[in-house]
């Protein structure tokens, strides 16, 4: 079927990202700028030290910003296959495909791994975690994922991060859906290395990711690399001596990314992000609810990042059929992807606005309508 | 020194990538494209298809195209991390920093490499790879580099390729600065694999490369892989699955090559991009030649992609002064890279047109003149 929507007009996103991002962040793309040249040398600094103020952090206490080409993927495997040594165990801290993620990428490395599994709605089990670590001596990083995109949980970064810290061992969080919108303090958590890309919740454009590390922790990590591409103490090490990338930046992305780290400070900065993307998850879930549709991580745990609802019970329900049409109307949202539970997922963060949700939701009424699925809760 | 061009008018690239691109290609980046979004899903397999048309390929003739984020280097990692078993051997043809970055992986991995050496202003020695494929059978890859960015010399890569075929070796050629303007036969050179980058003469952004490959050896490489984000074969096999990449892609990124491509159709293809730039090498060796500048590479070597210029030998000239004060009047050229000698160098790819290059060839003899160099073959 053809689009309602013409091309010249983007649909409003309700994903984890690519996002919707301003009109200005991709206003800032259309320059070239040689990769050498002072003006952007003086942008990578400037992005390099927004990245740490955005984590309440800076050099002289002791912290390192380190940008990585390619999605966030990436990143994460450039901080497991760097910073890990090469006798060193990990202890990965699952309960969701990105947690899974981590296992499968240390598993390529031949980093022997210990899993802490709980189930995709439920947070890890702390007593499980400080077990491993009390018994496995040879553990030399935990891995957690900050906010679960798989189902929208968010896990206790504090909490795990003070019993590593406890261990002596090193801490890394994968803050890729959080990082900028959720509140949270860095040196509290005692985190070792964190990630997140350009495309998440700084609302800039896909194309490279970002570490956020202690600096001493990377210092320790020399010949450890296991590739050359995502070596990040090489990395860091280019930035620092001439204050370029080693190999092609995305000039484009980071320009615009600049631009994203201005547009976060205009809103107030984290606190600022986290009040509208709170917002857009209020509406979103109070007005789900009315339609009838059902959560599938408990409230206490759910972030304001992404949800992921369960199907409806009736059969007339389809997903692809519902996203089609959704699509076809104007809103794009996304599959599900816990294993355990037919679920979509719809996302809050990007420059989306509670006004955006609320017409999602009258489209999402009118689809069921349309689609004869009865699990309206009160009548339209 | 504050520069005379304002920040809002930006300086042409006189580099090897990022390049100037054109308008519209840095237009084609102002939307939002969800990236499971069928919009986008048929831009991936649009692009995909037109890379194997400006090869001179088709899925027909048995050639797969693969993207893959990052910059250039992580797609060349990217095969040699993926298509060589784990007991195969390298032979790595090197005349310049490509070629030893190509040695600098396969260290990183582990990869057994035989070297085949020559100077970086001369052709490598084809009976002297004759011999090491002759006399080492555990080699498994021949890798060479198409136009070496170093020097800006062109290797013999049909030649090679012949050779290596006729030892029953997998070819390698990483054709980063010279695919999409140096026209050569894909079949006839027996290449295996070869990548380029989105940023060099096909004059997208930088963000991705792109892999194109004889779909048996891909296949052959099952397990080989020695990451996750790099693994050829998965990237491949999900692009064939569901149309997606694996992680997030740079949309962005695509929708601006998608762009660039059909602007390079528009040139009349590969020949049609030669042309342009072949005008543009041969305008400024011709003016610079006046000047009383000297080329690195014999003539009968040189690529039309980038040339190097030995450094004059007045006392006078400091590479660093005259790099900034081209560029405070509006010109980015680009420092020299081989070892052996003092060279510059100045890039010929990019929206850029002979009377860029004539603008140029200009302020350099007005540079030279307020720098009190004395080359000068004939008054200005």
């Amino acid at each position: 079927m053809e689009s309602k929507i013409p091309s010249s007009r983007d649909k409003p996103l309700f994903t984890p990202g690519p996002l919707t991002t301003s009109r200005t962040v991709k206003q800032a793309m259309l320059r070239d700028l040689g990769s050498r040249d002072t003006e952007f040398i003086d942008t990578i600094s400037r992005v390099r030290n927004r990245l740490l103020a955005a984590a309440g952090l800076s050099q002289e206490k002791g912290y390192e910003s380190v940008l990585m080409q390619g999605s966030g993927t990436f990143t994460v495997e450039s901080v497991l296959s760097s910073t890990i040594s090469p006798e060193g165990k990990l202890l990965a801290i699952v309960n969701g495909a990105y947690g899974d993620r981590i296992v499968a990428i240390a598993k390529c490395h031949g980093i022997e791994t210990v899993v802490v599994r709980s189930l995709e709605n439920e947070v890890p089990d702390v007593d499980a975690i400080a077990q491993a670590l009390g018994t496995d001596p040879a553990i030399e990083m935990v891995a957690v994922v900050h906010c679960e995109t798989t189902s929208g949980i968010v896990n206790p970064i504090e909490e795990i991060g003070q019993l590593v810290h406890n261990s002596g061992k090193r801490y890394f969080v994968d803050s890729m859906s959080a990082f900028g919108a959720v509140p949270f303090d860095f040196e509290a958590c005692k985190i070792d290395y964190l990630v997140s890309s350009a495309n998440k919740c700084i609302e800039g454009v896909p194309g490279f990711g970002f570490c956020i590390c202690r600096r001493d922790a990377l210092e320790s990590t020399a010949g450890w690399a296991r590739t050359l591409s995502l070596d990040l103490l090489a990395q860091w090490q280019g930035l620092e001596k001439n204050g370029q990338f080693r190999f092609t930046p995305p000039t484009h992305t980071i320009l615009a990314f600049d631009q994203a780290l201005s547009e976060l400070e205009a809103e107030g900065g984290v606190e600022g992000r986290e009040k509208r993307y709170r917002s857009n998850y209020e509406t979103l879930v109070q007005g789900m609810r009315e339609i009838g549709f059902v959560e599938f991580v408990p409230e206490e745990l759910q972030g304001i990042i992404i949800t992921s609802f369960r199907y409806p019970e009736d059969d007339a329900f389809d997903f692809v059929d519902f996203y089609e049409r959704l699509s076809e109307n104007g809103f794009v949202i996304y599959p599900g992807k816990v294993t355990g539970a037919d679920c979509f997922r719809i996302g809050n963060i990007g420059r989306i606005f509670p006004s955006d949700v609320k017409a999602l939701l009258h489209m999402v009424r009118d689809t069921l309508t349309e689609m004869g699925v009865n699990i309206l809760v009160e009548s339209y």
